[in-house]
C-alpha cells in the first residue's frame, strides 16, 4: 500500500465555537517538511485554495522536488469560500455552477502540470438541510452535465468523488458509495470514480470492504482517505484508534480487488499535534499490513472464503497476537 | 394515492424476548374483514407462509371477492423458514439459491393467477453480520443471476426489491436505495424495480423525496411501504406518529414524480389494536392528502421549486394551521 | 411561555471548512433590534467574550433599556478561546479550572449588575476524545469543586448546567440529562440546576418530557433552549422543523410540571437569515401554544394520563387539523 | 476478572422474523455441560421462566454440584411473558406491579436458597413507544415504591438494575448509566445498585469505563454484562469483535476501581453456535486480560494519568503487538 496525507492535517484546525483554531498555525514549509518526515509516507494531497492554486504551481513544484513526494492528487476548493455556501456543482445559480466547473478544470490543469493524474472532488455545501428544501430531479440532471464538463476538459486527469452523507449540510448530495457510483456511471465517462473515506462509510453505515468491492466491481474505487470515528459523525480521528476489524477486512480486500490507488490520511486533529496525529494513523496501517503480511494472506483470505464467524473472530485474536 | 394495507399488521407481533407474542392472533378472516373494514383501503399486501401458498390460493381468491379489496403485492417468504436463516438468494449454499429462485417464481405464478402484478421482494437474512463474514464479490453475482432467472420466470409480473440496511443481520444487502438500484439495473431486466419502506429509508439516512426521485429518474420505484420510526431502528411505528414534513415533501414529490402505484401499510403493533394501528396510519397519510389538496399542490410546488427555507418552514406552519 | 432569544442567533455563523462564515456579521445593535423585533420575544440571552463582558456592561444596559427585552441568561465563554481548547471546570490544568470558576464568577456578577439571576453554563470544551483519554474519576471531582465555588461566589444568580453528549469533543462531560442532574445534586447546592437543549436531548437519545420531568422532580429544571434536528447531531435549526409530536408533548408537560423559566431560541442559522430563521422558531412554538390553549389542555392531560396510544395518535392528528 | 456466562446464550435464540428460532436447542443439561467447558468460566447466570423456576431450584442446584459453577445471578422474567408486555415494575396496572415485585421477591429466596446474592433486574417491558404515551411523574414513584419493597424483603441478597435505552420498547426506562444510578440512590437502599452491559452502553453513546466510574463513585457498581455491536442497536455479538480499545480502557478501570463483581457473557448468537460464540468471547476478554497483565498495568496507568492521545494511540498499538 502507498501512504499518502493531506497537507493541512499538519495545519491548524478550527470549528465552529473556536473558529481561530485550537493551535498555532505552523508555516506551510514545516507542514511539508513534517509531511515529508513521517515513515513510509510517500505521497502528498492538496487542497485548493488552502494550499495550491494556479498562482502557487511553482512554489509547490518545489516543495515536491525538494521533499520527494509525490502529489497524489488535488481537493478543488468547492467548499471554502463564501459563494459555495449553498453548493458548487448543483447550486441553483448557474454562475456558480459554471465556476465550479471552472475551479475543478483549473486543478486538473495545475494537476497535469505537476504530474498528477487525480483530482479529489468533495462537493461538501451541495445538498440540503430542510424538508421541501431540495430539488432532486434537477440535482442529478447538473452532476452530470457539471462532471461531463470537467471529464471532458482533459482525459489525462481522473475525478474522483468524495462521498459523504452529512456536514457541512444535514443531507449532502453524494452521500453514500452507490448513489455516488450511480452518478460516475451516469456521466458516462470512465475518468470519473469514486473516493472512500473510510470515516465517512463508517458515518453513513457501511461496511469498508463492502463499498470497495461494490466500486472495484465497477472498475470506480479510485482513491482511499483514512481516518476514525465512532461511526455517528466525522469525527476524522487517527485512523484505528476505535476500528480494528473492519481495517483488517478492508486491507485484505484491496488486496483482493487489486487496488492499485493511494491510502491518504485525512484527519482533523483539533487538539493534537498535527504531525503525531498524521503518523499514528500511518503507523497502524503500515504496521497492520505488515503484520498481515506476516500473519499470511492465503489464511485470510481463507477466513473470507469460509465465512465462519468463529473462525473468523479466531484469526482476529491471533492477529493481534492474544492467541496462539 | 390508492391505500393498502399488509395482511399480517393485524395479527399477533413477536419480538426476540416475547417470541409467542404481544397479543391474541386473531382469526385470519378477521383479519381480512378488518383490512377490508378501514376507510380509505383498496388493496392487500400478503406474505408467503404466513397469509398465503400454492395450497391456499382458493382461499384467498375467495377472500378476495367476499372483500372487494385488491391484491397488491405478493411478499414470498425469504425470511420466516429456518432454512433462509443464513440466506436466500445470496447464501453460500446453491441449493438454498436455487430455493429462493423457486419460492419467488412459485410466488410469481400465484400472483398471476389472483391479478396481481407485483412481487415484493424483501430478502432479511441476506447480509452478514461479523467483519470477515461477507463475500462481496460474489453476493453481486448470486443477486444477478436469481433475479434474471425469476424476471425471466415471466414478464408480466414484476419484481420489486425491498432494501433495508439492517435487521435481521446488522447488514443486509439491498441497504439502500442507490445499492438497490444498481442491483435492479445490473439486471438488465426493466421489470425489476425497488420499493421504498419509508422506515427503512429513515434508518438509512435517507430523505424519504429524494430516494423516490432517484428511483424514478431510472424507472424503477415500483412500490411503497409506510410506517414510521425514531430513525435509528425499523420501529415499524403508525405513519406520521414522528415525522410530518418528510412526508409532506414525500406526498409532494409522489405527485411531481407521477408515481402510479400504492403505498401499503407495513407496521408492527407489537402492544396496540393491530386494525386501530393501521387505520391511523391510513388517517394520518389520506387526512395529510386531503389537505395538502386543500391547500393548492401548486403553492407546495411552489415552495420546493424556490427552495427558500423560511418560505418552506412558513408553508409547513400554515399546512398545520398554525398560521394563516 | 415566555420566548427570549440568544443574541448570536442573528449574527454570522461559521463551521470547520468556512470559518470566516456564511453571511455578512449584521453590527451588534442591528441584532438587538432584529431580536426585540420578533412577535412574542420578551427577553435576550447573552454569550461572554462575543456579546457581553465585564467592559461592555454598560452598552448592555442600555440595550436592554432600548429594546425593553429582560436579560434572561448569560452564557460565560467556556469554549471560544484557545485556553478553553482542552477544557474549563475539568482542565488537567488547575491555572484553567481557575480561570473557569473565574470567568463565571465574573459573569454572576455582570448578569446580578443586569438584573439577571441566570448564569447558563455550557463547558464545551471539557470532555475527551479518544479511549484512554479520561480521567474520570478526577473530573467529578473537579466538577464539584469548581460548582461549588461559583455558586458560593453568590446565591442570587443561579448556575444551569446546559448538558450536551457530543461536540466539540466526541465525549463531552455531562452529556446527558440524569449525568448532569447528578452534578449539579452533589454541588449540594440548591442553586445548580439544569438547561435541556431541545436539540441536545434529541442527540442524546431522550425524550424531552421525560428529561423535563425528571429534572422538575427535582427541581433542578432551570433553563430551556430551543431548535431542532435530525437527532444524529447538533444541527440547531429552526424548532419545529423536524418534530411536532415531542413539542407537543413538551408543551404539555411544561405546564404540568409548573415551569416558570424561559423558552430561549438557540440556533446556528448557517445559510439562512438569522432573524428570520429565528421568528420562524418562535411562531412555530408560541403557535402550537395557542393551538393547544384553543384545543383544551384538559384534552391533552386526558390523553397522556389514559396513556393509550391510538387515543394519542388521533389527538395529535386533531391537534394539527387532519381530523375533525 | 472472574468469567461466567448466561445459560440462555447457549440456547436458540430467535427473532421478530423467524420466532421459531435459528438453529436447534440443545436440551438444558447440554447447555449446562457447554457452559462448565468453556475455559475460564466459573460462574453462571440464569433467566427466570427460562432456566429457573421456584420449581427447578432442585435441578438447578444438582447441576451447580455437577458442573461446579457458582451461580452468579438470577434475572427475573419480567419481559418473556404477555403480563409484561405493557411494563412491569412501571406498568400501569398495580396488580401488575405487585406481580412484578413478587417474581423479584420470589427470586430473591430462590438465590438466596442457593448461595447467590445478586439478582440482576432488566425491566426491558417498562418504558413507553410513543409520544403523548409516557407518565413520567408517577414511573419514578413507581420505581422506588416497587424497588424498596424488593430491597426490604431481604438485604442478604443485592438487586443490580440493568439499564438499556430501546428494545423493546422505543424508549426502555432505566435508559442509562445516570438514570439508573438516581433511581438506585432514590430507593435510599444500598443493596440497590447498576449493572453495566457493554453493549448497551455502547447504545446509549457511553464510553464503558467512564459509566463504569460514575457507578464506583457512588458505590453501585454491582455487576457487568460482556458482548459487542455497532452501536446503534444491541447486536449482542461476541465481545471483542468490534471494539478493543474501550475494551483495554475498560479493564483498567475496572482495576483501578477496584471492581470484584463478575464479567458475564450475554450474547444472542443467532446463527453462531452459542458454546463456541460464548466462549469467543471469554477467549478475547481473558487473553485480552493477560496481555495487559503481561504489558504491566502501570505503564496503562500511567498513559490514562497523563491523557496525551499521541501516548495513548502509541501504547496501544503496542498492546496489539504492531509496534514494539
Amino acid at each position: 500500500m502507498r501512504y499518502s496525507v493531506i497537507l493541512g492535517n499538519l495545519g491548524n484546525t478550527c470549528d465552529r465555537f473556536l473558529s481561530s483554531g485550537y493551535k498555532e498555525q505552523p508555516p506551510k514549509a514545516e507542514q511539508w517538511r513534517q509531511a515529508a518526515a513521517i515513515p513510509a509516507v510517500a505521497g502528498i494531497e492538496l487542497v485548493g485554495s488552502w494550499d495550491i492554486t494556479a498562482a502557487t504551481v511553482g512554489e509547490v513544484r518545489q516543495q515536491l522536488a525538494d521533499t520527494g513526494l509525490k502529489l497524489v492528487s488535488i481537493i478543488p476548493d468547492l467548499f471554502a469560500q463564501r459563494r459555495w455556501g449553498s453548493g458548487s456543482f448543483t447550486s441553483r445559480d448557474p454562475a456558480i455552477r459554471r465556476a465550479a466547473v471552472g475551479e475543478v478544470t483549473a486543478m486538473m490543469d495545475v494537476a497535469a502540470e505537476l504530474g498528477c493524474d487525480l483530482i479529489n472532488l468533495w462537493p461538501g455545501q451541495d445538498g440540503f438541510d430542510y424538508p421541501l428544501q431540495g430539488l432532486f430531479d434537477r440535482v442529478q440532471d447538473w452532476w452530470m452535465e457539471g462532471l461531463q464538463a470537467c471529464a471532458d476538459h482533459r482525459q489525462d486527469v481522473r475525478i474522483s468523488l468524495e462521498y459523504k452523507c452529512r456536514e457541512p449540510r444535514t443531507h449532502c448530495s453524494l452521500a453514500r458509495a452507490a448513489d455516488t457510483l450511480l452518478v460516475a456511471l451516469g456521466t458516462g465517462r470512465t475518468t470519473v470514480g469514486v473516493t472512500i473515506d473510510t470515516g465517512h462509510a463508517f458515518m453513513a453505515g457501511e461496511n469498508l470492504a463492502e463499498s470497495a468491492a461494490l466500486l472495484a466491481r465497477h472498475g470506480r474505487l479510485f482513491h482511499l482517505h483514512a481516518n476514525d470515528n465512532y461511526r455517528g459523525w466525522d469525527d476524522d480521528m487517527i485512523a484505528g484508534s476505535l476500528h480494528l476489524a473492519e481495517y483488517v477486512e478492508l486491507l485484505a480486500w484491496l488486496r483482493r480487488l487489486g487496488y492499485q490507488g493511494w491510502l491518504s490520511m485525512d484527519q482533523y486533529p483539533y487538539r493534537e499535534d498535527g504531525r503525531a496525529a498524521v503518523e499514528a494513523s500511518v503507523r497502524f496501517l503500515s504496521g497492520l499490513e505488515r503484520r498481515l503480511d506476516a500473519f499470511g494472506w492465503p489464511r485470510i483470505d481463507a477466513a473470507i472464503d469460509g465465512g465462519d464467524v468463529i473462525a473468523g473472530q479466531r484469526l482476529l485474536r491471533q492477529i493481534i497476537g492474544l492467541e496462539a
